[in-house]
């Protein structure tokens, strides 16, 4: 029998008690279960950056792991939480859009309002439900429950579309930084199939500009270029990606996410 | 037969190997323990920080969870290691007063000095008895060596009394910031029972300073108020707490941690 | 049966999902691995400081344990994939030199060249390859696949010397600070063996220069000096290091690692 695997993703920081928490109250429902952090650095309250890092994610988990996403600027109010499932994996999470992105990979969701009461810590707090409430349903869940006794399906759950990049005429597209991971990468919400033209045989001559600066260069690795210059490359998200040779392309280009990016073929 | 669970709370950060390290000591006595980051964040050598956090955390483990606390400025020096149980649970620490909010909790707590020194590594180092004592104390007690093996029971163990807050006249308490959380949440050491008239049906007016900023609302969720207004919340940590919508407090009215809170009834 | 124990080590931050998809990919093919962070604040692009964070933890994990180390300026280059092993532990990495610290304390150690493409996810990423290459050959080791499925031995895999001090005449040793620890602690590359006058009974008078500071005395723990002295401690790394009683040594100095070191005898 497999053990179930649960995989978290917050904006709770490593400054607290509160991923340990978490952690604490599933295990002491499942103690067989094998918990996994996706990242809890989730910018504070950002519910974007939160449907990203799930997305980019959870594809790579085992069949039917729990994914646990809390990024709750509305703790306390009348906002739901949910349990979403794909034809893969289950989602637990509050009602605000944070699985977006899935819900775009995933025609095939469904989601449910949890409602059963009786499975949350008792009492519930105003201000930490992941430990109240979204802790213990994935514990039970791990320990067997099974989804319709949480509660009934709904379909008008919340929901955003992903941020698709526009043209804004003939010759340019206009796009948006939608993260800057780690390493000073810009990643961007535009995709190979947004640019066919960047990818044909003989691409024509082009230029990206974002923030101060301005980039025509397309790489297949970061080595192609030495260091200092900025270049474009089909990052491993999914999108293109601003980047630089051992370097920070956010700091060379002064560009933070939310940037805009216009991509402009001659 | 169910595999020990080990929770960690330290002040080592993650800039290097030592979490790691702790780790593998303990896996290699007990390969089948499942271990638990409850923080590595706590200040460094900040005693009532790590007191702190272990105690908003240790209750949400499953019963006979084995918690190791090393925040120890007196590494290296006489300070005792110690081995202390609740009614369930164990806590592994050096003897410097970090259990003590643990203390407070629990009535019915033991305290054994650890001086069975062929369970430790060999040589012990003076700087990172982590590795050298604590550590390999938990992979035997996980393996199933028995809590008195390991050392006689005492009873001058360091503790201090968690701080409280102080009555200045009839109509007002003085405490302190015990904690700035992730969000920017201050959290005072005062306790709704320690202000019944602030909860009670009709409560008179009241303000609050702490730092540059007076606050004189009390609100049961975060949407109650718009962005920018400072509020106070019973938060889950069991304390009152300055918070604001979607921001954060700390910033807004310039507090940190050890600023003195006041509350003034009318 | 025991299960597989697999460590990582990389430069991923914790600001991403890189990490998390780590360990997604391992845990579907081996679900009952357990996955243990010794670090992933590897200073960015730092092969050295990868090496280092590596070699002062994989011998405390238990035997057999799969290391994985990425720190990898060069991927989607040629730079080799590599399988190795002592005569205790697998280490999976790019053949960059981060290996390059265990290669020195191991003696019986043999590197292989991963050329299985079939065990790699498809399609390969130029960018990340810690999903698509590293973590799937992990995942497959833990499930059994024995190492010359993976490749053959080469010889001719990169190594650096680890940093040694030098002397620059009878009496001056040379060295650098390798690392900065959480606490400020800075650690030389200089060892009791390379200074035994040091350690001899009736040791000479000394004094280690680095950054703007002269350090003369040697202790034996961290309390023997009141807050604000900087003193030499033989570190839990085996190295010297220069530490102060609850306070940061680099501050003090106003060194960082990289910083020459000179020890001078009377």
């Amino acid at each position: 029998m497999a053990r179930p695997i649960v995989s978290l993703t917050t904006d709770f920081g490593h400054n607290d008690h509160f991923v340990g928490v978490l952690k604490g109250v599933i295990l002491k429902l499942a103690p067989e279960a094998e918990i996994v952090d996706i990242s809890h650095e989730v910018r504070p309250y950002d519910i974007l950056d939160g449907a990203f890092t799930l997305a980019q994610a959870y594809r790579y988990f085992p069949n039917w792991t729990i994914h646990l996403v809390i990024v709750d600027p509305g703790v306390g109010t009348a906002r739901r939480p949910i349990l979403a499932n794909s034809d893969h994996h289950w989602f637990v999470a509050p009602d605000n859009g944070v699985l977006s992105f899935m819900y775009a990979q995933e025609p095939d969701h469904r989601v449910r309002h949890i409602t059963s009461e009786h499975y949350f810590l008792s009492p519930v707090s105003q201000t930490f439900q992941g430990r109240d409430i979204f802790a213990p349903v994935v514990g039970w869940m791990a320990r067997g429950v099974e989804a319709d006794k949480f509660g009934d399906v709904v379909t008008d759950y919340v929901r955003f579309a992903p941020p698709k990049p526009k043209a804004l005429n003939e010759t340019t597209l206009q796009g948006v930084i939608i993260k800057v991971d780690r390493f000073g990468n810009l990643i961007t919400n535009i995709t190979p199939e947004d640019v066919p033209r960047l990818f044909q045989e003989n691409p024509p001559a082009f230029k990206m500009t974002v923030g101060k600066g301005e980039v025509s260069k397309l790489n297949l690795n970061y080595a192609q270029s030495p260091a200092g210059e900025v270049f474009i490359i089909v990052g491993s998200s999914g999108y293109l990606e601003l980047s630089t040779n051992r370097g920070s392309a956010s700091r060379l280009l002064q560009a933070d996410r939310g940037a805009p990016v216009g991509i402009t073929f001659a």
